[in-house]
């Protein structure tokens, strides 16, 4: 029946998981390529609280690619995305070139189906989960035997941090040397199940528009700070060493002071930008402030804060300290969206930190919601698929 | 009449102005001599604005070193005070070893009363005005032949920006390499007359206790930044020779660019402190926003920001530019302190910068006060002397 092979949907689908860097990824070599002036490595977080699932198909009734995120045509015509098909379809090619069997998929243009279950707007890393389950599909679709970390290296073009959530638990991206990009890739430094009780608190700072995009922000870094060559060179080489070393000792202490260094450096390299980037705002600050009282009154670190590229707080802390850590939040956000979870529910207030009614009062303000989270499995494949048979989208 | 001569009282006065670095000091190589890890350079305010006024008097009669700071009595004890005392007498030993005939002050007890025109609790660089005149007082009155270079070296040890307030103008404090101090001292780079037109309008942010003092928090960057040394290194050095250059072109762009990065760079390094000092909060950012609209409403450069360890914004600019800088802040701040002084009324507003009401609110919220000043002299010997004839300190 050559008419139903005609138009025979194929499909698969993912979910892909969210990543925070502890030591962070800041700045191009290659902006092209997505190639970074530095390693970085990264928590993966658990998909059952942030994820984005994505199903890749492809027929041959579809006439032009096409890609709906959240409900909403989105552009696929971007350097980007072009070369993660172009990069994905030459690997299919391959398998298809050796096994004159196999239906030709890449020739076939693709619809890609995507959404979050987080609001894009909070300002979580949603392009790493998105480019990293847009390239998982379409590999499961294509049936491609490449390992994560040689898929990792197209996730990268589509957004450099993307190649850290091809892998869940602790996670490395390799900065490399090759001008091609060939060895900038991820790498698994450990798994979930190896160091399962870190969990993570996101305090999401109430919405407000982002003032310099990670991407021209870098750049500029890169162009203007005297100092950002020195956390290049320096700074970050030490710190990864001592990072993944850390974490293969499961020594918390150590990750936290190192990640709390890092976020501040990177930050510095922005301040020192010119002109100069700012992502952390007073409440951000003031979070800070929360931490270090919440490790004083612990008499050691049992927390860590650390800043992406906007002004939203992702605290790192080990199970047994919940209490004190997410305890402590949540005594002090009681009012606060986010605590009505299941894990919300599940944290005991147990806080001991005397935090200034400043700072509690600035935070109060500051932070919309709370997100509690743990760290989690790579890409998962389902057979809930957001594009029915028929090549629709399924409406979520 | 030996009675009388026995109880004489000798004084001498002057008054001394604040500075405010546009290359900053930050890190000391030796805390004891107050040896900086770099150099720095500063712009001398008007005294008609901020000065410190001091009397330095001693007699026989007088049983022990004493200073009354603003009404009320300050410890003398502390070795930074305690230095320049010790190295001021013993250059006045020196005098009167050499000539028989001079009273011996220096085995005098020593009675300084000092006093402000402007609120300490502003933030403003008063120990630098402080030390300066207190040093210059007592040379004064033990009749020195040492040159401000000279005393410069004593000012220093009392508080380090103090050194560059003993001249006017533009002032630079080379950073040196003995270690025993002898070549950390400040110079002129050019007389205020060289290039009167530079203003200076102060945005005071609403009293906030300061986190970190200064001292401890160069030492914490200085033993914890890893960014630091690379402005120790390479930075600075650089700014110094361009500053110096751009002062003496009165090129305002070069210098107003390498003011701004350097108040960053500084901050930054303050950031990657750890555990991290701010200064800088969201009122400061909204400073620095508001003169990047300036400047882009201009289409040159024609404002500066920069900030010591604290909140406030200090912006430079040059008399020609007043409408287009100071005319902006009085349009955004009428209802702030500052404007109905001499120097506030003559401002013209005439701003046509495009300032998000986001930025102006958070600039009304959080500035309490302007101050507007301009490039002004070094000490001035005054007659005008706060303690009297008989040796009691003048109500002030």
């Amino acid at each position: 029946m050559p008419l139903m092979m005609e138009n025979e949907v194929y499909r698969a689908s993912t979910t892909a998981p969210v990543n925070i860097a502890v030591i962070k990824y800041w700045g191009k070599r290659d902006a092209k390529l997505n190639l970074p002036t530095n390693s970085s490595l990264s928590v993966t977080l658990s998909q059952s609280d942030l994820r984005t699932h994505t199903t890749a198909s492809c027929s041959r009734s579809f006439t032009h690619d096409i890609l709906i995120l959240n409900g909403k045509e989105d552009d696929v015509s971007g350097h980007r995305t072009q070369s993660c098909f172009r990069e994905l379809r030459a690997l299919r090619k391959e398998l298809e070139d050796s096994d004159s069997k196999l239906p030709t998929l890449s020739q076939q243009s693709l619809k890609i189906v995507s959404s979050n279950n987080f609001p894009t707007a909070a300002g979580l890393a949603s392009s790493a989960a998105g480019f990293a389950a847009l390239v998982r599909a379409i590999a499961d679709l294509y049936q491609l035997p490449q390992s994560p970390a040689e898929l990792s290296k197209i996730a990268r073009q589509g957004s450099g941090s993307a190649c850290r959530s091809l892998f869940g638990g602790y996670s490395a991206w390799a900065m490399g040397s090759a001008p091609d990009g060939s060895d900038s890739l991820a790498y698994e430094v450990a798994p979930q199940s190896y160091w399962p009780d870190m969990r993570a608190c996101i305090l999401v700072v109430s919405a407000e528009k982002k003032g310099v995009s990670s991407t021209s922000g870098m750049q500029l870094t890169v162009k203007t700070s005297t100092l950002f060559a020195e956390r290049v060179r320096e700074t970050v080489p030490a710190r990864m060493r001592a990072m993944e070393q850390a974490i293969k000792e499961k020594d918390f202490e150590t990750f936290a002071e190192l990640t709390m260094r890092d976020s501040n450096s990177f930050h510095a390299t922005c301040l020192d930008t010119y002109p100069p980037i700012f992502y952390m705002g007073d409440t951000s600050r003031a979070a800070v402030r929360a931490v270090e009282k919440i490790n004083e009154a612990a008499g050691r670190t049992v927390a860590a804060y650390t800043f992406d590229a906007g002004p939203n707080a992702v605290v790192y802390y080990q199970e047994k300290d919940e209490a004190l850590v997410a305890g402590q939040f949540k005594e002090l956000l009681a009012e606060t969206q986010g605590w009505e979870t299941e894990r919300g529910q599940r944290v005991q207030e147990g806080g001991k930190a005397e935090i200034d009614e400043k700072t509690a009062e600035t935070l109060r303000v500051g932070i919309s919601r709370v997100i509690l989270t743990a760290v989690g499995e790579g890409p998962i494949s389902v057979q809930d698929h957001l594009v029915d048979e028929k090549g629709e989208a399924v409406a979520v």
